[in-house]
């Protein structure tokens, strides 16, 4: 069972009937999670939308040359396999706490039960998804008209641009997720980073500073488009 | 004005009912675009709904040295810009008639308020963006995952399962389009083409046939979740 201020604090409920809530809260359980564990597999049916609480969680994908690759990294609050639960079909990706998380988890039919049933949540879940979708829609465009070393720069900027400095900021996962997160290898991503300097991006370990944010905006060309 | 009969064919509106739908053909109108006009710019307001009724439409970006991209391709019926349109916020790609196209556009606004009046309507939309949406995150597990040839090949499988073809048959598409629906330049895409050669893959110019199926799968290691 989880507690209904639980579900009211997520964004998805915001506008949704407190005794909806109460209801939806009374569906769900919530679940931790260990470093390293899996939460979902691909392919494996859609049984529960996911809220993540606390944690981090990658998900996941097999390459065809058998390694587990990440993604993308998701950070809470946010809701993962939306798609999957709302089309009531096999996961894409799988699921994989990066470290101890804190999950609840709705079952997949109730939650279509109550979209179906709750104007008020069918219209949230069309905006979450509708964002979800967007970021995605970004992500293939940086994939197909940036190369691995634009697209490590347009990252950099987006990350100074979201914690809003001027100096140095920490990246937000280890290089090996971030490798995955930019579809690339972690050699091409130690190689990206040395060719950025140029650009004046200094790294130490997880700390990066953009000396000369200007150049580096020319070079990799953002589009700010959110 | 457009005529419900229209509108009813499309999968869209097979669950909504007669009045609505009568009512959203009202707000509707139908514009035909000829070869290689705009049909929204990237960065645009979304004005419409897009419903792709005859014709090819091309999403497109401006890639970082200038060029406009073609990342992906619509065929009828399909609906496009429904993101947009149902978070009201600014077209991340363009559209462009590839060859003549017949659409029906119907304001944005009106979509949305009709999905908020309407449950059954929102379920559909729901649905529809949950199936776009799937088909994008398979995009990037392939964009992430496999090489450019890897790729080709997944796409050739695709194609040859999806026309249920034992023997030859023809890209829906030119070469200029294809490289960009998969993320690679044109001459890439001949490179890609010449190695699969040794899998079987023979091309006349729009005619594939695909020698050694086996061989191509094992190589290009496609999955093949829907």
């Amino acid at each position: 069972l989880v507690e209904d201020s639980v579900l009211r604090s997520i964004p998805l409920f915001a506008d949704v009937d407190e005794e909806v809530v109460a209801s939806i809260a009374e569906t769900g359980h919530e679940k931790e999670y260990s470093r390293d564990e899996v939460i979902f597999d691909q392919g494996s049916e859609a049984e529960y939308l996911h809220l993540l609480m606390a944690g981090q969680v990658g998900m996941t994908a097999q390459s065809s040359d058998g390694r587990t690759a990440v993604l993308e990294v998701m950070r809470p609050v946010e809701v993962f396999s939306i798609a999957s639960v709302l089309s009531d079909a096999p996961h894409l990706t799988g699921a994989m706490a990066l470290e101890p998380c804190w999950v609840v988890r709705i079952p997949a039919a109730e939650i279509r039960r109550f979209t179906d049933e709750h104007p008020p949540l069918a219209r949230t879940m069309l905006h979450v998804i509708g964002q979800q979708f967007r970021m995605i829609v970004r992500q293939v465009k940086d994939l197909k008209l940036r190369s691995s070393t634009q697209r490590l720069g347009c990252y950099l900027l987006a990350l100074a641009r979201e914690q809003n400095v001027e100096g140095e900021f920490r990246l937000p996962y280890d290089k090996r997720l971030l490798a995955g997160r930019l579809g690339m290898t972690p050699e091409n991503l130690s190689r990206a980073f040395a060719s950025l300097r140029e650009y004046g991006v200094e790294t130490h370990g997880s700390r990066v500073a953009l000396h000369n944010p200007a150049a580096l905006e020319a070079f990799a060309a953002p589009d700010f488009l959110r």
